[in-house]
């Protein structure tokens, strides 16, 4: 049983503690929290919780809920930590784990070499293979990463151009913007292309992205140039034997970011996630040697089957492919459809 | 086992089915859906799926997925119908419960003269006991109902005046505004007031609704004149007994609705559903005869504990505490904190 450690209980960090606790072959040790708020309340009915440090150790000791001792503490214990603490925190991190010799998965947030090696499961798991420090990558190299490594596979992929249509923020927080204004970046490309660089062999990928006032998802417009010329019913079933991308239809009601969320709450799933990338399918179009499609993204969840696998990979416990499926089938993922 | 139909299965009626199958003394015999899209392929993991009409058969066997047959066909095998169709169709599909008998609730968009009583738990159980028709109150009604008759109870109420902030549209619809707007109701007072004394007896209730562009909650801004003058500390654990109504705090995060309805996916249930009615314990403020107090309503779940409550009423089943407490603890209902 792989025993892991979760600091930082945010958006990414609450859903990797439960898709490990999901998982036969690891359990979830504890999770580190820094603040005593409500997010700490409803994780302590599952886990063994802990305080980030002794200031903070300090704050629940004067609240409601106790923590059961400090980060440090917990990672005596354990055989991982998925460090899911805010973006730039790393660095400081990463020397407590070298300290207490412990692996260690960070998040997309991180710069690249922070870590051994960047993650995606269908890009180059192998990759990942007994490091020590691994970095998952964003949210939105996630989702490139899956769809365009599927045409790798079956084209040969020469340049990756797509336009990222950015969520402003994440559903629960109501501090940021923008509200009612489109905001580009302006730096060129987006960091996104280089960054799917790190986990695809891929020669040119350049991104802009666009930040947009919803919280919902991100959308990706994806023009891939192949390595030859297809035709349109190549397409057909591009994505279907990948179960972490589903192809979905504004025939079946499935027509904005809004209707896909509500399929990710009615399929059930805590939170109303949705790990897959969905793709609609009237958007995938094939001319010359180009290839086209519009993807969705759920920030707050996609990256969820990478980081077990990334475990699975740095601590050499399962292939691939056993790795993929164990996965997929704990987290009732369901794309090869 | 009380036999329950669903016609309708949009946003109420999917989660009151849910809500039936989590109870001990009742199950769902089929639902009624109009078109087969993804909602429906989600709902026939669960349950018997029903066309509205023969034209709705014909898009359905024109589809992937198959209804067993019309909602006439369904309703012939049930003790009691919850008709969760739009708004305005009441009228029409109660001569159809009519002609074949059965007795039906409908939803808070029709209007009180349709039904021969309306309906909310805390308020007025006991005015459905045996009735045929009855209408559940709208989300909004239902829940200042819900902390309006804790009032009455404890202080007596002379008068009810309230601002509803409403959100603008459900989360899954992309086609309504507004999206940069603020937009009040031109009819005063809104029909929320008077719709508050269909189900408490209660003198004066006067509101004001005004839409902002929001898809989360609704927020009301709630002040009582009393029957006598009361002190602040006569509001401490104000609704501490009552399991639909929570406490909640800014300082445990809780500031805005965004966190609310995290607090909701944190909880778990599907959906990220919040059935209770959360009141925000900094707002509650007593002077004189006069209480004043913000609460927030998740608007597409609000009212699931009343449509259950309604239908043991209707069919004599259960009195009106067993059946709260039955309902709450399928629910998971926790106020009471």
């Amino acid at each position: 049983m792989i025993k892991v450690a979760i600091n930082g209980y945010g958006t990414i960090g609450r859903r990797v503690a439960d898709a490990v606790r999901a998982q036969k072959d690891m359990s979830v040790a504890g999770i580190v929290k820094r603040k005593p708020d409500y997010v700490a309340t409803e994780a302590s009915r599952n886990y063994r919780i802990f305080a980030s440090d002794k200031e903070s150790l300090k704050s629940f000791a004067n609240s409601n809920l106790e923590a059961e001792g400090t980060m440090e503490e917990l990672m005596d214990d354990v055989d991982i930590i998925v460090d899911a603490t805010p973006e730039g925190q790393g660095e400081k991190n990463i020397n407590i784990y070298r300290a207490k010799k412990k692996k260690a998965i960070f998040q997309g947030g991180e710069p690249a070499t922070l870590a051994e090696a960047s993650f995606n499961a269908y890009g180059n798991f192998v990759d990942s293979w007994g490091k020590d420090y691994v970095r998952v990558v964003s949210c939105n190299t996630t989702a490139m990463a899956r769809t365009v490594s599927v045409c790798i596979e079956k084209f040969g992929v020469r340049k990756v151009e797509a336009t990222i249509i950015r969520r402003a923020t994440d559903p629960n927080d109501s501090k940021k913007g923008p509200i009612n204004a489109i905001e580009p970046s302006l730096g060129f490309p987006s960091h996104h292309g280089p960054d799917l660089k790190t986990v695809l062999a891929i020669g040119e990928a350049n991104t802009v992205a666009v930040k947009v006032p919803t919280t919902l998802m991100h959308v990706h417009v994806v023009n891939l140039t192949l390595e030859k010329p297809i035709a349109q019913e190549d397409t057909l079933d591009l994505f279907r034997d990948y179960g972490r991308i589903i192809s979905v239809s504004g025939k079946d009601g499935l027509t904005s970011t809004a209707q896909l969320m509500d399929l990710g709450k009615e399929m059930g799933r805590k939170r109303g996630d949705m790990f897959e990338i969905p793709v609609w399918k009237e958007s995938i179009y094939a001319y010359n040697d180009n290839l086209r499609y519009i993807q969705a993204v759920h920030q707050e969840s996609d990256v969820v089957p990478e980081n077990i696998d990334a475990i699975r990979s740095m601590l050499q416990e399962k292939d691939r492919e056993t790795s993929i499926g164990e996965t997929d089938r704990a987290l009732e993922i369901r794309g090869k459809s």
